[in-house]
């Protein structure tokens, strides 16, 4: 991670993960996501549908990290208390928000449905907070100071992050080679990690991968500087080569 | 949640996870057989590979909950940091464990690979801490007060947690239904809430899905009571059917 980068945090309202019911997907969409435009994600905590633990956790982490990204809990049934929690957090009244109440009157007059006042429920908004467009499904996310919160359902979050992303700031792109190898971690572990302090600015990772995959090691250096990235991509290739390797490289990708 | 059960966290020490180029599936396994065990899972956080950032969740984590899982950071490599921080953390001594040693002795004999510096990392162990069979690779995990630390490999976890189970107590089982119907959350809203308030005992969550599914909604009763749980589930029902659909009963699974 860049450390002149915004940095951000991840929270995860869902007691269905929690549960073992559902496989989490936003975490690893929003970290590509964040990561392409110069933001580092530094934490995610997945917590339950409880008012609580969730306004514990907004409070600990927005005073940690420039951006909160909550997903979860927004919907209109009596487990949805994501604004709820938030106005708490905050310590702000919450109330039917009328440009909230308009798109959802417009949504569903397009669908023909009721807007009755379980739906109306996902008009309230945090005073002070500021819409976040939902294209898919009508009711808005939103934004309150440096806390962003967004639906839950994959499809919807990805839609609501289109228009997040014009609020957000840039920082520096993180760029990233992969080199691939059939070696062990074990082998190599102590020309790693010499490249490592030769290189402090790049960050080597190392994850054994399955052998089904065809190789057993995946080497991941990432980087905010092109040239000290290519320097240490070639120092790892070649402790490769030294060991009677030719090492496959993956990519250089921001 | 059952009030009566031991609680838990999980803590993913992942910076792949955090840059995006991973998708974890430690938590939904560990959450599956968590529940199956009667054991609340409670939080999950994830923090990057960085001494003070695992050191401040461990400790956050351990004080808070009756034991902590964590997954990731015991290989050879020098980005694997995660036995020293757990020794940090607990403010005691780390070094090499007779017996991990002899593990890898034996491991890598069988497979005749060097014992070199870097995997003998693998067998330092924080002081006091016992240890978890890796009947996959070898290097052990170990469980210290109560810590759990495993591999992030799944695979690798996934064979750790068969002797993990073996030291946990158990709690009352979590029973849970599902209901599936193509209406949509909105419609059944006001009806949820009040079978949510006269069966305060069932958790009951309102999950949108895909359409591509063939239903529109998945509602999930989880409950240790299997009788007050049979009859929120009847009464689920009762409010899809009372407005003309045939409810879709998926399992009453433990």
């Amino acid at each position: 991670m860049s450390a002149q980068n915004p940095t951000s945090a991840i929270l995860i309202i869902g007691s269905e993960i929690l549960s073992g019911r559902t496989q989490d997907v936003n975490v690893q969409f929003l970290a590509t996501r964040l990561s392409k435009r110069g933001i580092n994600l530094c934490e995610v905590r997945v917590v339950p549908d409880e008012k609580e633990e969730i306004v514990l956790a907004v409070n600990a982490l927005r005073k940690k990290y420039n951006f909160v990204f909550t997903t979860g809990g927004i919907g209109p049934t009596h487990d949805d208390i994501t604004a709820d929690c938030i106005a708490a957090a905050f310590g702000v009244a919450i109330d039917v928000h009328p440009e909230a109440k308009e798109r959802l009157e417009k949504h569903y007059a397009h669908t023909n449905t009721e807007l009755n006042d379980a739906r109306l429920r996902m008009a309230r908004i945090p005073a002070g907070a500021i819409l976040v467009d939902n294209p898919v499904s009508g009711a808005p996310g939103f934004k309150i100071e440096n806390v962003v919160v967004m639906a839950g359902v994959p499809k919807i979050m990805q839609s609501m992050f289109d228009h997040v992303e014009t609020m957000l700031p840039t920082g520096l792109v993180m760029l990233s080679t992969t080199v691939n190898c059939t070696m062990r971690e074990g082998d190599l572990a102590e020309g790693l990690s010499a490249a490592q302090n030769m290189y402090p600015e790049v960050e080597i990772g190392s994850y054994p991968v399955s052998k089904d995959e065809g190789y057993t090691l995946s080497l991941v250096l990432r980087s905010t500087n092109k040239l000290r990235l290519t320097l240490a991509t070639e120092a790892v290739m070649n402790l490769i080569r030294d060991r009677g390797q030719e090492p496959q490289i993956i990519s250089l990708r921001s």
